[in-house]
């Protein structure tokens, strides 16, 4: 039986839209999964009601505490420890549930990532990843897209090996070629860092710990012709994420949509992975509708059944 | 009489494309203006014939090298004075032409660009920048794209000046709004140079310098709803550019194209801007189709006729 959490009360509409997309989420998943909500038990059973959904389809831990946005992320987890995220993690580090999906205050995933599930020994930094489409119809995956926005070259040389070993197991690439985003292909492009983190990638390529290809630029990115885990530091992997998330905004105001553009679509993409710590946590769009919440309950499932957790504390041994 | 300089062995096309580029300009360039094209005379002039274009409409000063994209640009700029690159600044310098364009190798119209024009006395350091289409109709402006990949805090701050300078005399926006970009709007937000830069910009608006109103998010520069400049370092805004330039060449292969896609269309652009220098200046794709290089002619006539430079002389006295 494989136990997927969702954190009910997480999220700019929840519990209503969390608890939706959970009932979608039920004809979805597989036979032999749960879904355990974290959340207010009378609401949550009241939504379900409306829904014409028996109760008993789910496991409900009660919480009776919410963390809001606006909350500092770390007094927060420690002055609500009744709060669903701070519950749905004490379940997770606890074995009783087998991964966690939230739409809550990124701050307090992160909180309870790094110091209730904690990292993986032998990782600096844990990473927030996401899949990007290409026009070749599969996904590359790119991370740090907004965790650590000064990342020194050790991080991202350890954030390729945490690539390799997700485009591996989650998406079944058997050689995932592994490149640095940089603003210019030949190897003496880029600041400091950038130069430095292409040194260290190059030696770990050399003891086979992945396959590191070399530079991308971005406009290379969504054609799969270089990367399938592309390394950038969070900064300019946030800004990538988000400057493609507002155009296709704009395609989609305009009726420009198609299977590649449909792959930014973040109600579709599920959230993003955090790789790099001891259990599966999916972290949402704060504005997640039912739809998205549905993918990332599927999401979830997905990174619980690949065993990338397994497959991440293996390659750091 | 105005005089707009264009190096016609700088692109991976020169000089065929350039020079029938600036054939095409002929028709769209005031009637006081002149094209000086810097280059191999026999061929400027056995292309023109092929053009069915008189050679006097242009002034042709005949150069004997050019500075290739491998050459090492400020070894390549002492070593070949009489490039076509190096003898277009030297004229620049001595105001013999009133602006110049080159696709030509970018380092080599930096080295010029710097060590030949030089930088406006107070400027720390020059910025490429970048026209981007909104979805209001109207153009913002993104500096820096590529030349400062390390961006200490003051110069972002200078930045702002520069851009706002450009918006308003350039671009007719009488109280730029100045954005900085970010991972999210809350001034806390990013990294120790971003939150620096932060202060200093809110200073320079306090001061009535320029007109800053916060961070944007990439998400949202295509909108015009927050900003008509953005400050980001040259890592940033590169990736930004190519990122949409790569976002485009999907959109345009799926025949998806409207008024909003073309204008991160570098055929129409005509370049990037280097501002904060002595003169006029314009970047070309090194790629560029003689559409691209009619543009880039436009442009320069554009940013010489706007007094870009005075005015950005007068701001940094």
């Amino acid at each position: 039986m494989i136990r997927i959490g969702l954190d009910a009360m997480g999220g700019d509409f929840a519990p209503e839209v969390v608890v939706k997309g959970a009932v979608m989420a039920l004809d979805a998943i597989a036979e032999d999964c749960r879904i355990v909500l974290f959340g207010d038990k009378e609401e949550i059973r009241s939504i379900l009601a409306k829904e014409g959904c028996s109760t008993d389809r789910f496991e409900i831990v009660a919480t009776s505490e919410i963390i809001e946005m606006g909350d500092h992320p770390v007094r927060a987890f420690q002055q609500k420890p009744n709060s669903s995220i701070a519950v749905g993690f004490r379940h997770l580090a606890e074995g009783e549930i087998d991964g966690l999906a939230s739409a809550g205050s990124t701050g307090a995933v992160m909180v309870g990532s790094t110091q209730v599930v904690k990292a993986i020994e032998g990782v600096i930094r844990p990473a927030i990843s996401t899949l990007i489409p290409t026009t070749a119809g599969r996904s590359a995956l790119l991370l740090d897209v907004g965790l650590n926005i000064d990342c020194k070259a050790d991080v991202l040389e350890q954030y390729a090996l945490i690539g390799s070993v997700y485009a591996k197991s989650v998406l079944g690439i058997e050689k995932p070629r592994v490149a640095l985003l940089n603003i210019g292909t030949e190897p003496t492009k880029g600041n400091l860092q950038i130069r430095a983190a292409y040194e260290l990638l190059q030696l770990g390529s050399e003891a086979g710990k992945y396959n590191f290809v070399g530079n991308v630029e971005a406009s290379h990115i969504f054609t799969s012709e270089v990367a399938d885990v592309i390394v950038c530091d969070g900064f300019v992997g946030n800004t990538i994420l988000k400057l493609s998330e507002g155009l296709y905004s704009i395609n989609a105001q305009h009726g420009h949509t198609n299977s590649f553009w449909e792959g930014l679509n973040y109600e579709h993409t599920g959230g993003t992975p955090v790789l790099g710590i001891n259990a599966p946590v999916i972290l949402g769009h704060g504005k997640s509708t039912a739809q998205a919440i549905k993918s990332m309950v599927l999401a979830t499932e997905h990174a619980i059944r690949s065993n990338i957790v397994e497959h991440l504390q293996e390659a750091f041994k």
